[in-house]
């Protein structure tokens, strides 16, 4: 199994994301998510990333609006001339090897803006791997001088939780509606909210919909940073620029706290983790295919644990 | 981290277990649901498998009629005396920790009858959690005695690739009608077809259906095994009985050309690599929290693969 990306190979794909092209941006996404061993010499020859963007989560119920609200982000950012690029993490989608049908629309509004980078991310064989291709396709992001990272869940699902695990904030969007009654209930997703967003906020049902919020707020503990609510109409941009401030409070919240210092901590101690037992099984794997004695051994196991077992004994 | 369950503990459960009362069984699926510690101590107790099912997958896009089938084949092994249990693998839904309420509706129909367990698994924390557990699921039903286990996959994504991993026969079910032409495209899904099931074949457009399907099959390569087409209406039963036909005739298939063989090993390898992994990254998580030395070491590394390569080291 060579590490060799397509084309011009692993070099040529340095220099071009080097150049500040934007096609060894994708291609060495395309290389996370695929979780190509390659990425490894990659990382090792990107050196510290040159900027340290802000990471944004962006998380809720279908229906609530969320890509308008990430477009709104987007177009308030290039306002201010930042750099800001958007990850669509979707665990449904396998694989796509680069954007998909939906990015391309969304891209076309900003097809000459080359401060404005938007892709899709899949998952490939193990799910696990989209957390770790997510976390590192963020990193890309850093090394190629992005100000500005949304990360924006497609679906609803598991990859929320995963997408609050890499944020430095992340807004939980809700819209007034039949579907919000349901959504509020939904195992986790109240915990990992730095900002809750009512989104379509000129529609009926906006204060009942804030009012759940706060009494679900008043029934959990009392916390150190208290998620405001923050009404927009992302549709018209309004509330953007609201939005954006409750996103830098909170991140002056995390530096003066330390918050912030631990969640950095925590995060790499994730990935390491992550790393490890991605190895471990690209390992496992490859003894499984190529360790004649080991092979010998496992002829008559029936158990996965005893062959788990033998395998780490073997070593 | 002590491994207790709930409750009279890991004993008790074991009890329970033997003693065929189905909430030993239940206790059981959670705690490998949950990636308990103690699963292994509860596989160690339970020894080989009671029995040897015939494990069904069930996979293809919303709307086509998965759940009505997979009900149909329970009232048709019923009729047929064979001990049967549903597992519907839903990645997209956090770890619930037993039934859910859609499980209790369709549990109703069977509520009295002890040959059928029917009930839902999420992911929880990684997500690559739920493949492992599916397939622990999937022994604890062979340990119980069941002859036959259906692996439903809700919702589209990747865990029908999963699913297909785990199951003897994949069965992978399409109906006429407006969503199937672009579900015949979906990248990976046609190719881990045992069986295609053209389920409400009483509806206009089967006819195309069938020849979509048949078509693909012509553009591909010749196979050992050329996945029959199979014409159901679920809701009334009909094609059931021509279904498990098919079925047996892949099972056959699977037995005398040794296909069989190869793919129970192959599930043994990556079930044996994924323990690997899970263990690996528990043992790396436990030592960033407790090994002050690797803590010491980890305190100015800015790079996830710095601080694996460091876990790796100080081993």
């Amino acid at each position: 199994m060579a590490p060799r990306p397509a084309d011009d190979g692993l070099q040529g794909l340095i220099e071009r994301f080097r150049a500040h092209e934007v096609r060894g941006l994708a291609r060495a996404i395309s290389l996370v998510e695929r979780r190509d061993p390659a990425v490894r010499q990659l990382f090792a020859a990107l050196g510290p990333p040159g900027s340290n963007p802000a990471v944004v989560g962006l998380t809720g119920s279908p229906g609530t609006g969320k890509s308008t609200l990430a477009d709104a982000l987007v177009k308030h950012h290039r306002a201010h001339d930042r750099k800001v690029a958007v990850i669509a993490v979707d665990p449904n989608s396998p694989y796509t090897g680069g954007a998909v049908f939906g990015d391309r629309i969304r891209m076309q509004r900003h097809a000459m803006d080359e401060g404005v980078y938007i892709r899709s991310m899949g998952a490939r064989g193990h799910l696990g791997g989209l957390s770790i291709a997510s976390r590192e396709a963020v990193r890309l992001l850093a090394a190629y001088g992005f100000d500005q990272v949304i990360l924006e869940t497609v679906g609803v699902g598991q990859s929320e939780l995963e997408v609050a695990g890499i944020a430095d904030t992340t807004l939980v969007v809700l819209a007034p509606g039949a579907g919000d009654g349901v959504q509020m209930i939904k195992a986790g997703i109240m915990e990992i909210a730095d900002v809750f967003v009512v989104n379509k906020a000129d529609m009926p049902g906006y204060e009942r919909t804030v009012q759940e919020i706060r009494s679900m707020q008043n029934m959990g503990p009392k916390l150190a940073w208290k998620p405001p609510i923050v009404p927009t109409v992302a549709s018209r941009g309004e509330g953007v620029e609201e939005l954006e401030a409750a996103v830098l409070r909170h991140r002056e919240y995390l530096d003066s706290s330390g918050e912030g210092a631990r969640r950095r901590l925590r995060r790499l101690e994730e990935e390491a983790a992550d790393l490890v037992a991605e190895w471990s099984r690209t390992e496992a794997r490859r003894r499984l295919r190529e360790d004649a004695r080991l092979r010998k051994k496992l002829e008559n196991e029936q158990s996965p644990y005893g062959a788990a077992e033998t395998i780490l004994k073997l070593k």
